[in-house]
């Protein structure tokens, strides 16, 4: 029998995951809004057999932020990326992040649909809720919505979404040219939602996906986040710094599942991980320090503030972090905050130290090391039982990308925990995730009367 | 000097603008959600050099009309496909259509922008809002919004589109690397709107589109939708049976433009014309009758019914229109009430004859005829002061388009009235339509105040 094997994303954050990465010397000016770079770095992912791409996103270009002028903001919008992507890749899976907060179910249903549609089943959807002041005075908000008042909605948004893929049954389109029938109208179904959040009649106007439901993704792991996770995620992007809490994670929210009716392997976590890859330790080590060497001062201790939700600006930079509010108190990303705050009193590490640690990974997992080390790092969390796979975030693209598919790839490959060729077309497949009942199916519907 | 060029659109629904398109002999199941499929047209308009292809839109599958098993009302999504035909295609247009009424402004601006960086400067927005109650139910609104409500939104939905894309100027993006100052701060610019249906701050999060604002297209031809298409609308998609009443038309929205500080040159109105091409005309004829044969009577008679907002089904399908209700009393589309009962009462039809007619160019021109025809018509109308170029809806797909590129196209050429060959790369290039400036740059701000 053949091993397990890992899954891996490759998260495109042009030109990189480093928050300095625009400018290091190999990256050019216009990386961030050209369509050709970002096509040329979908089809190197897709030659080295990840599983998706994966798009990030916000609401917000963060103007209101002291380090704006020194950030890239501007950037593609997700739907309309992904779907040229998918016109010009055949087998890597899409993953979309789009905010329940800011839309409405009928339109994001039906955008996830098309998109599966047109990638022939490669669309993910990563559910957010979208914090931030900013974006919600980009929606006609004057204050933040509370946390939990966007996870009650975010909820309701899935399960909208959920009926109206289910609202066209997948042999619903009958096209008899004889009878003039094109559908079977039985097998369409309205969802008549009336909940708390939504009122939506449907059904959907396009059929159902190619997979049924999209994949559905997950990166919160707050309280709310993991329970919303075990009873709705498919997919889940999360952030840790040690194998013993990635494992305490791990088991923690798979053993949620039960009560949902779910089992274990119907979850894929895949925690995040910035790579710096050397031919030696020697060369790794110096790419870490030439892109650290350009992160701005300034900038540094900006983007630990917005991390932690505190202004450090009046701090001395080489001194340590002053007190912070309980987590109680943070309207952001609860689980972010926490992980910051660990590394900070695990290490003991001053302001400056601690800004250098989370520029590049944002709180995720930095590994630096040959092809090998890297490896043996991704084999000891995956075989743990702390991962099921990894969200891979080069430092600077195209060279860090490039990196792991032409170094670390074939070293997992080797290894036999890593396909050299896609086994299916669709994400579902590649994932090993099956395809969603339809819960308005009648055949469904009679089994579950009977 | 050149003659005056012509403007082409190709009106791509697939598989058909004609309602039984689906049964044609030549038409396969699958052409309604095929990616390939569809691409391969968005190819075919290109190589006829056409200005762009449109997509319209709804939001309700239309489960509610008595046609819904006999309709196809499964398609893709505009932007998820319009972006992925982007990546596939250089030179021609891409026209999504896209609701105000059941939209966020952050939302639409941000999309259009993204198409508009992926294509390199082809995007426009067909500017809609969406009539019909179940349209509405999708959307948490148990009731209609009203016809008036839904202009006013509009106007200022597009009005906060426009503050968006100027949000970021032109040359926002510096990216100095030496100075760690990836962008001008001055150059971007919180709109700070806060309207009657709008509070959004932005700016954007995505710089300026290529084309400064993607060209605004407008259909609606009632009173509002004149004023609201003479204040903003840079190309008009309407319908109009007679060479008199599309002058009139012509002529009154031209002349409202200079009220609001506009030339008659930046607006283009492209009337929609449904072709019926034979290399003779009985070919021609032949074609046509095999068309409307297709047609179930039950099919024609509900499609007409919603055309006029009046239950048809009870009255003799071969008498005449019962009496119809007062325009005022119309909240569904105005223009095309009146089309419909102006074409009915100037040829006195049945309601047999009425279905027929208006079954596949749904009250748009027909003309039918060989390519020399064809020309001559569309020849007329544009020479005559009636239109500046057309919408072509082909009766079927991939058949009607290749009859059009490869026949009558031709003969355009040939009288020195269409390209040959593009000569720009941006829809506003191809159209003749200046590059819009940016209402938050300092210099046009110093030159209103001196």
């Amino acid at each position: 029998m053949s091993k397990k094997q890992l899954k891996l994303g490759a998260f495109l954050m042009l030109p990189g995951h480093h928050v300095a990465a625009w400018r290091y010397p190999t990256v050019k000016a216009d990386y961030v809004l050209n369509f050709e770079f970002a096509k040329q770095q979908a089809l190197l992912a897709e030659r080295g057999k990840f599983d998706m791409v994966f798009l990030a996103d916000g609401v917000a270009a963060g103007y209101r932020t002291s380090a704006f002028e020194q950030q890239s903001t501007a950037y593609f919008e997700p739907f309309t990326l992904l779907s040229a992507l998918a016109a010009v890749t055949s087998k890597i899976g899409l993953v979309g992040t789009v905010s329940t907060t800011y839309n409405e179910p009928f339109n994001v249903a039906r955008k996830f649909a098309s998109l599966d549609h047109i990638s022939g089943g490669r669309a993910a959807w990563n559910v957010v809720t979208s914090h931030g002041l900013e974006a919600a005075n980009n929606f006609g908000f004057k204050e933040e919505p509370l946390h939990a008042a966007r996870y009650e909605r975010a909820k309701e948004f899935v399960d909208v979404a959920k009926k109206l893929w289910d609202s066209w049954e997948d042999d619903a389109i009958v096209y008899d040219k004889e009878n003039a029938q094109y559908l079977d109208q039985t097998k369409v179904h309205p969802i008549n939602h009336d909940g708390k959040w939504f009122y939506v009649t449907g059904p959907l106007n396009i059929a159902r996906p190619v997979q049924g439901h999209p994949v559905i993704v997950q990166a919160g792991s707050s309280e709310a986040g993991k329970e919303l996770a075990a009873r709705t995620a498919e997919v889940i992007f999360t952030a840790w710094q040690t194998l013993d809490e990635a494992k305490r994670f791990y088991r923690d929210v798979k053993s949620r599942m039960a009560k949902y009716g779910r089992h274990p392997e119907e979850l894929k976590i895949m925690p995040g991980v910035y790579p710096i890859v050397g031919k030696t330790i020697e060369e790794a080590e110096e790419k870490r320090q030439k892109l650290l060497d350009l992160i701005p001062e300034s900038l540094g201790v900006s983007r630990l503030s917005q991390q932690l939700g505190v202004d450090l600006s009046t701090y001395p930079v080489d001194g340590p972090l002053p007190e912070l509010p309980d987590i109680s108190e943070i309207n952001g990303i609860k689980s972010r905050f926490q992980l910051v705050k660990d590394l900070a009193d695990r290490e003991q590490l001053t302001i400056r130290q601690l800004y250098q640690r989370i520029a590049g990974a944002r709180g995720h997992r930095e590994i630096i090391g040959t092809p090998e080390q890297i490896a043996d790092q991704l084999q000891e969390w995956f075989e743990q039982g702390a991962a099921d796979g990894f969200n891979i975030m080069p430092p600077t693209f195209p060279d860090g990308l490039k990196d792991f598919v032409e170094l670390v790839i074939p070293e997992l490959q080797r290894r036999g925990i890593f396909r050299t060729e896609y086994d299916g077309s669709t994400l579902r497949e590649h994932l090993g995730l099956k395809r969603p009942a339809n819960q308005f199916s009648k055949k469904i519907v009679e089994q579950k009367i009977s």
